[in-house]
């Protein structure tokens, strides 16, 4: 199975406001909760579409609990190792457009650490793919991602690491199988400069080459509404979604992140794993409810993503 | 001891912020929580002072569960009754100035009513003062209120209401010992046009005397920072507070509804309760902690509130 990491998870909180107006009171029309945090929705979409996976983490208090039985009603297959802090809540205030509030979170100890790695370390035996997905809460060293890759390896797993910053660049040694940033995070990472004159997706490519150098497999940076740029071993390739999808981009990468696991887990080819990538994320930002993916949807979308192979124009190194 | 209900308790979230920005996101520096609902802050205020007090209600879901849970922290007595709805919460973002969200609250089913009446019951051999506070949250009858008060009579135990609207109006034919409305509160129950050429205090008084006809004992109606005025069966008083305090008015009608309660059990002549309740809603204001009273600061306060008989000037029938 694939095997979900989010040691960072929070309760998600929407509200439903006719217009938000500082320093008033608003009596809120809607209230919705969701399990949250980057892995937890990857494996949320892919529970939904039938994969079979395996959501651990982190989760504590009162807010921890909650989240726990959110898991329950929606059907996931969890592994959370307790912690004693209080996992953290983001609110959303929607008036049409969102307004978010995103609590510091927990700080986790160096014996609650301990005790999840020792969890992780049971869970792998019969993980194919492990997602490693978001920020680290307090207390956590930089790189814990690097110690939680180096332990997939040696089980036989393969990484999908999704994070950026400090968590990212300490997890780059440990050479994850896979990374997924950002424009803003590849800039952010390499302290590169914005413009290189050869447009967004040129410049996709040679940060993500850059980032290739430090140790990761392969870099799936996204492009956004435009696709994503796979940086690979077996070749560069630019993806695009058929058409400007319409829609709520809200998880459109976890969404995409899913696709990238289940491929890795089939070891498909890459082309058919980026346009995979790019259909899942269409299919998410179509989705009537945030962060959902209909299967039907994204076939349909997979069949008119357009893959390219850029060899020649961008050398990978 | 003084017995608080509290039918819609909250549990009342703070987050600050540093500037509140409209359809950005926040990291909220600070995360604070506390049991809420008006009942559960008088019952706060009592307990501090050292008076026995007891707090009941209905709390529900994990929200519920973690207000139990602060009550049990406070030391605070609590006697909740659990429905099967969640307990709602309000988030207030502070940057200076507080904006507000109030979920919607729970939906009380008619079984959960039941139970919470034969659980009032049960405690009401023990209380020589009920405090009903706050909104009434959905699915329970416009005359809950009144159900409670004419069981406290019952019993022999004295009444003190602060509710507003629909709850207020419906439980004046069973007669509270007391009522707390401010004069927006007076004016939308009666529907009164707002001037009447005699100032504030002696529209206050007007319309007291106008509650009082529709079946409160006593009404005491607050003018805010300017003090209360008490319309009552031994006469009329307007009590002014020593000066204008600088603070938090967030609580302070709380507190003041904890001095007419332990005043009624005390069975104190009038000046002296209004003098209480001016006296605390004052050292509330000026506490560092919103909602909470120091008897030191108290006392100083009482020494020098001003208390003002005006049978004369404003008759009360």
């Amino acid at each position: 199975m694939i095997l979900t990491v989010t040691l960072n998870a929070a309760l998600d909180v929407t509200y439903r406001v006719e217009a938000l107006v500082p320093h008033t009171t608003h009596r809120v029309a809607e209230v919705s909760e969701r399990a949250g945090g980057k892995g937890l929705n990857v494996a949320r979409v892919l529970h939904g579409l039938g994969e079979p996976v395996l959501a651990t983490g982190l989760l504590g208090g009162d807010t921890g609990a909650r989240v726990r039985r959110l898991l329950g009603e929606a059907g996931l297959g969890e592994a959370f190792v307790p912690i004693g802090d209080e996992t953290r809540r983001t609110v959303a205030v929607v008036d049409g457009d969102a307004t978010g509030f995103w609590e510091p979170g927990p700080v986790v100890t160096p014996g609650e650490w301990d005790a999840f790695r020792a969890r992780y370390a049971s869970l792998l035996g019969d993980a194919t793919v492990v997602v490693l997905s978001g920020s680290l809460p307090r207390g956590l060293p930089a790189d814990a991602y690097a110690t939680l890759i180096a332990a997939a390896r040696e089980a036989g797993a393969r990484t999908v690491l999704d994070t950026s910053g400090a968590p990212l660049s300490a997890a780059l040694p440990a050479r994850p199988d896979v990374v997924k940033p950002n424009l803003h995070e590849l800039r952010e990472l390499l302290a590169d400069a914005p413009a290189d004159g050869r447009g967004a997706a040129g410049e996709l490519v040679r940060l993500a080459g850059a980032v290739r150098a430090l140790g990761a497999g392969a870099v799936v940076a996204s492009a956004g509404a435009d696709g994503l740029v796979g940086v690979t071993a077996d070749g560069v390739w630019r993806v695009r979604p058929p058409e400007r999808v319409a829609g709520n981009p809200t998880g459109a990468g976890d969404a995409s992140v899913a696709a990238l696991a289940r491929g890795l887990r089939d070891r498909s080819p890459w082309p058919r794993i980026l346009t995979d990538a790019v259909a899942l994320s269409a299919a998410a930002v179509a989705a009537p409810v945030a962060g959902t993916v209909e299967a039907a949807t994204a076939d349909r979308f997979r069949t008119s993503v357009t893959v390219t192979e850029i060899t020649q124009e961008f050398p990978a190194c």
